[in-house]
């Protein structure tokens, strides 16, 4: 695949933002329908991985594109850095934890793949053992795929200037001060280390393959990752069950 | 490997009961002393998996052997038929919960296992998903020894006579009513089909190897299992961390 330096982050010309902004709710709402299909027939199970740098944007997308969704169904889980209890255990063990049941929709902000990133670029560890993260994480994810769950990846893309932008803007605008954190402004530091680790992810776990977002206009970003989400649904030919006599 | 059934499920006639006897004590008051440092050192952590019929004396064995363990340090779970919220989950999501964290012990009365075995013997599922589940558990495995974890796995070998022998007994003791179900006398029933089935098990699962113990016998049984876990713990190599400054 292409250098993702290379891959563009905003929306080609022809999307019109007025346009594409209108599409968005619908696309909310008839996911919103399809879930409670989900829910009543309790077959199948989505799992939706967001990743994506800090101030790419994931806390925004998922009050925008999931608002309407019936909490009782849908469950979001934030995976901060391990604390003392998760590093007692293998990576995978919190994660397991908090994927969907059957019915239910799971959205991971961040996820297990923050556990072959970060690593990664902080020379935290060695090839071999990188390697078996990587096909760990292709097990995993088989484990639950043969168990009715459909996984979603999505990387949301922003350039090095949006991201620094946003991260500014957390010093500015007094509703974003709870967001801003010195240590982030170090990690942007690292930004092209990420983007090398990130495409081998790419290239490491690709089944099932990753959606790349576009990520620096917001409208753009949730249009995309809405309609994902709403096709992939639709593709599952979720059906209400019949009464049970 | 020999067929199960051609196996002894007895001890050699040189080893004398009352000289093994005492030696039980004494392999279960060493291991409770590499658990110790096994503790202290939080970096491995032991999984001990326990597979046998009804009645081959599972809850007896982890009683004697495991007696003046720190239970601080030492957990057993039980895995009965899965409950609705469980199979609500990938056959993993309830075991990957409960495997030891570093520097603990974990005993699986019953485990992941079950999840193969009696699917095969009741005829639930076909040879594709046995064949995913098979390598799902070697997969699972592989993840926790990359995390330090020990897994040492026993099949308590019952004759099918001893196993009879065992559950009339629980309808004559008192001490022992509760332990009866008559659908363990259904499940003997199917005992050459289980004898195949683990014959599978043996055969797809092998990494670590199976410990099969010839079980008609308490004291042998018990001295059996105590001393390979007492070895394991040996080669472990455990050290008490040093002082940090």
């Amino acid at each position: 695949m292409k250098k993702l330096l290379s891959l563009s982050t905003k929306a080609p010309e022809k999307f019109e933002k007025e346009k594409i902004k209108k599409l968005i709710p619908e696309l909310s709402e008839q996911i919103s329908d399809y879930q409670k299909i989900l829910y009543a027939q309790s077959k199948y199970s989505l799992l939706v991985i967001l990743q994506g740098l800090d101030a790419s944007g994931k806390d925004g997308l998922i009050n925008t594109v999931f608002h309407g969704v019936n909490p009782l169904g849908c469950n979001v889980k934030a995976f901060k850095a391990p604390t003392k209890e998760e590093l007692s255990y293998d990576f995978l063990w919190r994660v397991h934890k908090a994927v969907p049941p059957k019915g239910q929709i799971s959205i991971f902000n961040r996820s297990h793949y923050e556990d072959v990133l970060v690593p990664t670029v902080e020379g935290w560890i060695n090839k071999t053992e990188l390697k078996n993260r990587f096909e760990h994480i292709n097990n995993f994810e088989k484990l639950l795929q043969d168990n009715g769950t459909v996984i979603l990846k999505f990387y949301l893309h922003v350039s090095k200037k949006e991201q620094k932008k946003r991260l500014k803007e957390r010093k500015t605008n007094p509703k974003k001060f709870w967001k801003h954190n010195d240590g982030d402004w170090e990690t942007a530091k690292k930004f092209d280390r990420y983007m090398e680790a990130y495409e081998e992810v790419f290239k490491q776990c690709k089944a099932p393959e990753w959606n790349i977002i576009p990520s620096d206009q917001n409208w753009y970003k949730e249009y995309l990752v809405a309609k994902k989400i709403k096709e992939t649904l639709k593709e599952m030919k979720l059906e209400y069950p019949g009464l049970e006599e």
